[in-house]
């Protein structure tokens, strides 16, 4: 971590009434910097806004959260922006202050190095024992509740042959990677991507990708999903905002090939 | 509030980088504080205790602990202690890092004045829409993802005749209230508790009145309880630390009376 702003001033301290610490009562983004360039910006925002909807807090000025981020961007050859926004401080219980002063919270990080071969072969993914709970209200929210995704990625040592995990709900549903959203491809040309309506965080990089989709005629199914299923589908691959698309060559013992819809999801994650 | 420590310093500000600010990731107890005394002390030490070991880190040194927070309670005729513990701080992403150094968090608050008379005659309860996730892994732990419980308490205003919000599971199943444990009777000097193995809080207050209950010969059953079941109660009552215990004289439309095992759990909450 290179430097720290809080409600857009440097600094590295966060109040310990705020409702981010006592309840993880916020949002976060996670955003790539690319010679001072923040890619997907704009979905980036409407997925925040949307988060502050759905939790009943007004999001912060749009304008303002431009401003913060580009500044912190600026000068960036290659670096991770992470954006939290929490309902700001509170005295003590859960009931929402009335008059509620958003917080916002930047972090700017060292690019992480990732080894490019894990873009061109491909990534072996666990099946994480953690399993997702599953609750409308919150499903598709990247909020700050993520206990589930630490005690999944807790499953495995970081030098571990797997590269990331693969979490099902409590009903054996594949839903997301630890820190990916999954797509597999059942049939040529098509795509299959899980529902999200009732767990899961809706990543950006995923709604790029459906965009993308729609725009090259490329036909994507949003449906449940069993783990069987998904070892019986010719291409998987994961993605997120700052790894873009990684196939997957293997899932437990199973191994896939890195088909054509992999290779085309790889260009849309750069556009 | 009106005293805040982080690790044992007098302090009001946490590092961006901690854990619990990012994920949730830590616990937490909540203490009431009579005439510098702390109540079911051994029981909340024990709790945070099997809370760490279920989350992976190791938990603060016990005799710290007590020391520091003795020291918040000291000269306090009635307060409220809310002690966090969280994994630290780390670096980006929800692998826990090699070697976290727990954070310590001291908030001391002034003593909620809830009104006599819902000991006496008893509180409201409205039935939430927002349900628990459930998840065995994290189920019974007081940790600080607590977003569901943010957005059920949101969902009626401060004033409204209601006292406490009754949650439920996906299935319907009755969990717990939105900062309370749930106790039902079902027949004469008999008790019934939910199962808490795969959603809600094990209170601290719940575990000494099943001890004391044990004590007094009183047979307490721990079962899944449907909502319908809990309208079939000759008598509820809710708990937590700090409130002791609650009649509940109803719940939606129906009405309960206070009968004698609440009056002798509100005996129990006070040894």
């Amino acid at each position: 971590m290179n430097a720290t702003w809080i409600d857009g001033k440097p600094g590295e301290a966060l109040s310990l009434s705020d409702r981010g610490l006592h309840y993880g009562d916020g949002l976060f983004e996670t955003l790539p910097v690319s010679v001072s360039r923040l890619a997907l910006l704009d979905l980036h925002l409407e997925r925040l806004r949307e988060g502050c909807t759905r939790l009943g807090f007004a999001a912060p000025e749009e304008e303002l959260l431009r401003r913060e981020l580009a500044a912190a961007a600026a000068g960036q050859k290659r670096a991770v922006l992470k954006l939290m926004v929490t309902r700001g401080s509170g005295g003590r219980g859960y009931r929402p202050p009335g008059e509620a002063r958003v917080t916002r919270i930047l972090l700017r990080y060292a690019w992480p190095d990732y080894p490019q071969a894990w873009q061109e072969t491909g990534v072996a993914l666990r099946v994480c024992k953690t399993r997702l709970g599953t609750n409308p209200v919150l499903a598709g929210l990247k909020h700050l509740n993520r206990l589930e995704q630490v005690m999944a990625r807790s499953e495995w040592p970081e030098n571990d042959p797997f590269q990331e995990g693969l979490m099902l709900d409590g009903e054996g549903a594949v839903i997301e990677g630890t820190m990916t959203n999954v797509f597999c491809s059942p049939a040529e040309g098509r795509l299959l991507t899980p529902d999200l309506s009732r767990a899961g965080v809706a990543g950006v990089m995923r709604r790029h990708l459906l965009q993308a989709a729609e725009n090259a005629g490329v036909r994507v199914e949003i449906r449940r999903l069993t783990l069987d299923e998904l070892l019986d589908q010719r291409e998987v691959f994961v993605c997120n905002s700052i790894i873009g698309v990684w196939p997957v060559s293997l899932i437990g013992g199973h191994a896939y090939p890195i088909g054509p819809l992999t290779r085309l999801a790889q260009g849309w994650s750069q556009e």
